[in-house]
């Protein structure tokens, strides 16, 4: 019984889906950018609703799930987290890495709806940062009396990032915005997202545009004198487009 | 990309070794039992002091663990929790049962030392509320601002379970208590274990007698006049003993 050699077969029990069409762009935790809307779908044989029976009493729900686009067995035992400014490590298991063994990752995210019908059983939930397609292992209810520590000690990641750049946005791109009435909040989500400045640690030039993919088009977006500018929402075709996360 | 039919194959990355050698006993959620200290042991190929580094400045560590004792796939839509009575049923993902599709547990623990030597690199950790043996799939560092929300809403669940019973110890435990010097917070974590009152909702009938494993004994006790008393801290043949937890 003490599992020390076991290995586990993990099946999905859901599949996210999300704005969030590749790595780059996404927050760095849960919570930074409310706007951030996903919806978990349940598979099979999970997708009763028995199986959310009483979840929507739960404002905030866990999400264990696996970073599926980061390599299996392609961790090290040290990682560089942005927040040091990626140039120091620490420990894989200091860290919330994507980059770890067995790929878990874990996000707490704001349960705005639990939608059970005759075809399937969907949570709706805000504040993410999981990748479409991410396969979900499991789904827990937040407990606040056991995990809300407010005055937990958080070595060197204590303080949420602060929103750091103001956001603009170009003509054309306010343009493709409304063109979109079916995402409501995408002007809000562009807005939070960029705040953020999500530009690599390594590579921050002013003026360099940067294209992250977000739904069904590009992002094209560059800082300018302290500024994001959101220049366009392009269709993807990356060929003309510059790279994105470099890491 | 999308992972819905995919199974992940998970190895442990560690192994706990704690005082509950049995499911009966164990608190409901992690930081009921201050005193309940455990050791997570790192495995090949993560037992390297690097895997580590930075984690001592974090109070707060989550383990993600497989619920071993549990059989694989014995899991229902719905469960009982025990903090409706054992009567009521809620979906398996409105509760933390670990009667759940692919068995992962989540608890938030205290880190209390890093220890990290030419043998071997083990976490001291309390609060716990993992059996002996234990498969640890993942360490993650606690991050308050992402993961302390103190209003969350909680359903069924929103407070801590308070003691509820004050407990005596007879002269026989006593001195099997001082007999065991390695132990120091022996007392103490018995004190706090029995306050919860782990007798099953469905069987509390005062005087009947209660055992479960603790380290190498089974602790043996009853409720009487609306306390518990500890009988003594018997050598573990089960066979005179009454059953545990009969769930």
């Amino acid at each position: 019984m003490s599992g020390d050699s076991a290995s586990f077969a993990m099946r999905p029990v859901g599949v996210v889906r999300s704005c969030f069409r590749e790595k780059f762009g996404i927050p760095r935790q849960p919570g930074l950018v409310p706007a951030a809307e996903a919806t978990i779908e349940l598979l099979p044989p999970a997708d009763q609703p028995e199986t959310v029976r009483g979840l929507a009493g739960f404002s905030h729900l866990w999400v264990v799930f696996v970073f599926h686009a980061c390599p299996e067995d392609a961790w090290h035992p040290t990682v560089r987290p942005p927040r040091l400014g990626g140039n120091e490590r620490v420990g894989v298991f200091a860290s919330r890495s994507p980059f770890r063994p067995n790929r878990i990752g874990l996000s707490l995210v704001r349960l705005d709806e639990v939608v059970a019908d005759a075809d399937s059983v969907r949570l709706r939930v805000s504040g993410a940062d999981l990748l479409d397609g991410t396969p979900v292992l499991d789904l827990k209810p937040y407990i606040p009396y056991a995990e809300s520590v407010p005055d937990a000690q958080a070595g060197f990641a204590p303080e949420a990032p602060q929103p750091r750049l103001a956001v603009r946005f170009s003509p054309a791109a306010l343009a493709e915005i409304a063109a979109r009435p079916h995402l409501p909040r995408l002007r809000e989500l562009i807005e939070q997202l960029l705040a953020l400045d999500p530009r690599p640690a390594t590579c921050r030039e002013e003026g360099r545009v940067f294209g992250f993919r977000l739904y069904d088009f590009d992002l094209r977006w560059h800082v300018v004198a302290g500024e994001a500018e959101v220049l366009d929402l392009a269709s993807p075709d990356r060929s003309n487009n510059p790279p994105g996360d470099p890491s």
